[in-house]
């Protein structure tokens, strides 16, 4: 009996794993179709949102049924806890993932991205979808100083996005309003997948050391 | 012992209403902040944060001595996992409610919202401090049918910023890129507010009904 329930918490892991790693292609995906005017990818991001979501009601189901039927105490109440949240965090970045791919959708076959400021969102793309990954190792390792990197990453798209708003607002943007919003809007879209994976790491570390 | 451990669940959903009206007058003076270039204001909604965020912290720890100690089972787990989503919404709200205000004080002693775009801003504001306003009575009060006119001001919501993107995006605006970027985050902000608003009603309605 022990053993089975034991089981079924590895499987929460595992489970959550591929979830995050799902959730890492829905990034990568997003950021091709943005950077490549590039349809196609948009629309397999939208569609594959369902997937994501549909792993996230899986993993909650599982994790409620054990909450229920093993009145689980201390390490395994605090996993199973923390279960729950992240797939919130990561069914939040599949959703942020969607909105990048949509911006990609609705200007294309134009670039939704201008050249002056291509360099900066390309950055931002490649380092969430570095973020999410490095997350997904984090869960499946317990690791906790690959946490704390996730910390300096976030420092990095903080950073991003300044630059990014200095280039938009700097007197030699000639590209208008409309492009200037949406790389407002796709900052704030990636900021947001930086944040949660942070949270993730953040999650993995109090399972670990029982500290905030 | 029962009568204890009743009187505890109450308690959480007392403290979860209160938590909600908290987050509602973060909202509600946020926007007079963003509305009135009122700096006092502003920082009264940055500063009141700190309080939210305790508020979900003793909100939680509640909840997971109930889910240990009482080890609950069918509908008052679904309370107790319900209430630890809801204090993640919120928190978030909060959160949001410190953005609008950071722009409002990013921007003073000058207006952050150009006259042309002011009465869809404001409106949105109004809306957002309504929902969540709904919310709190939905929560105290279990009342789904007030959750499902949630669904109805959500839809106004989204037809706000649609027009608010079509002043920002029309031939008459002649404020430049940088009131346009405030005014895209701050509806994607309000925006945001109000799918929480939505999420909060639609865990009371799946507490109810068993329905998601």
């Amino acid at each position: 009996m022990r053993q089975a329930y034991l089981n079924q918490l590895e499987h929460i892991v595992a489970d959550l794993v591929a979830m995050t790693e799902a959730v890492q292609r829905a990034v990568r995906l997003s950021t091709v179709a943005l950077l490549h005017a590039d349809v196609a990818a948009a629309y397999e991001v939208i569609a594959g949102d369902a997937d994501i979501d549909a792993q996230r009601e899986r993993i909650e189901d599982k994790s409620f049924e054990l909450l229920a039927l093993q009145q689980p105490v201390a390490g395994d109440l605090r996993m199973l806890i923390a279960a729950v949240r992240m797939v919130a965090d990561l069914e939040r970045m599949g959703d942020l993932a969607v909105h990048v791919a949509k911006v990609a959708r609705l200007r294309a076959p134009h670039a939704a991205v201008p050249p002056d400021v291509l360099p900066t969102v390309e950055r931002m793309g490649e380092l969430a979808g570095n973020m999410v990954g490095a997350a997904a190792g984090i869960i499946a390792d317990r690791d906790v100083q690959a946490a704390a990197a996730l910390e300096r990453d976030d420092e990095e798209m903080d950073e991003l996005r300044r630059q990014s708003f200095q280039i938009i607002l700097g007197d030699t943007w000639s590209f208008g309003v409309e492009p200037a919003i949406d790389a407002a809007l796709l900052g704030r879209y990636y900021e947001r997948i930086a944040d949660h994976a942070v949270s993730l790491g953040r999650r993995v570390v109090y399972l670990v050391t029982g500290e905030a």
